[in-house]
């Protein structure tokens, strides 16, 4: 397809289009004579994936290229893959491994995972920003004086696996490789917004069951 | 207690108490004489939250007080008055009414509601930040040409309700109403960054164990 179409189809302007082909974000097409170029069904899915990474994700442009470096890198595997490029999305907050509530809930957590029998994510705590994130958030709760049993957080953990199984399945319908690991990413880009809207939707709800609205 | 028993058991500086005081985040204390005040567990859970808001959740100093303001306002119903602190915090962006997608989107997320069965959430679409937060999502998805069965979105939905129950669970476990409005408030600024922390884990789990790291 042509430019135009490429836009049409995308709903992405072709003056952003020459800017992410000039930025590398988008491979260049395939050159049919000097003004013009031919792009692909690849070329509509990476734009898709590149539009929801800036537009949606507000992730910087220089990220993105790193990202898109992970997703194209076939020498490593699909795990490692994906986790370098969701790991090189902008992350929350460091935690601060002077803190005691830091160092609490690092153990805390590791106990966690234990429980879980998550014994592959417990591989990956010293890579992981996603074990960090849980970590920070782990102790926020402690430092606020915050006193709930470890069950709780062993439900919570259930559940979210439970939406990481209907992330992958939904991910393992695409025949390609480079189709699952970009469609791995956007899932992991639009999904959470998604889910903590539906949670809030689900709260308002369940409020509403117990107390009216009285 | 004394301005520094409450700094000690709160890990909040003197200082910042001061200018919590002054901004009238936090009520004064009660003057015992003209230079000393003596304070509360209320003040001390009261505190609590509004650290939380401002450190972890990063509301603004105004925006905290409008929502204190909800919090306080006991001719409300718990379901509002718990709406109303919640709609107070900062959104997501707003959804473009004039947008094709988005109109669609309000279709599909009322559909959504109705198979659901979640029929308080659906007297609340007009007024809910939560309901325009999922339109603006579902918008996402199909903008970019996102091709997923309903299905998929009730049963995500249906894990959200699950993990709505453990939050009203844990705050039906407080014993007034102004500890059960707070924890609410408290539970939604800490629980959201540690569902989406556990998500993240939960899927390098998960695809670890379907991939290996390889």
């Amino acid at each position: 397809m042509r430019l135009a179409e490429l836009s049409e189809r995308s709903g992405v302007s072709t003056a952003t289009i020459k800017y992410y082909l000039r930025e590398g974000l988008l491979p260049p097409g395939r050159q049919v004579n000097a003004t013009t170029a031919e792009y692909d069904e690849e070329h509509l899915r990476r734009l898709r994936l590149v539009r929801a990474m800036i537009q949606v994700g507000r992730v910087p442009v220089a990220t993105v290229r790193e990202v898109l470096g992970h997703v194209d890198d076939d020498s490593l595997g699909r795990t490692i893959r994906l986790g370098a490029a969701l790991w090189a999305l902008p992350q929350v907050s460091e935690p601060d491994t002077e803190d005691e509530f830091v160092q609490a809930a690092h153990r805390e957590t590791e106990e966690l995972l234990d429980t879980l029998g998550w014994s592959n994510a417990k591989l990956l705590t010293t890579i992981s920003p996603a074990y960090r994130s849980l970590v920070v958030a782990v102790a926020a709760f402690r430092r606020l004086g915050y006193d709930w049993d470890s069950e709780l957080l062993v439900s919570y953990a259930r559940l979210m696996h439970q939406a990481a199984v209907l992330d992958l399945d939904f991910v393992e319908r695409h025949t390609s490789e480079a189709e699952k690991i970009e469609t791995a990413l956007l899932g992991a880009i639009l999904t959470e917004p998604m889910l903590q809207a539906l949670h809030r939707l689900a709260q308002e709800e369940e409020s509403a069951r117990r107390y009216g609205f009285e």
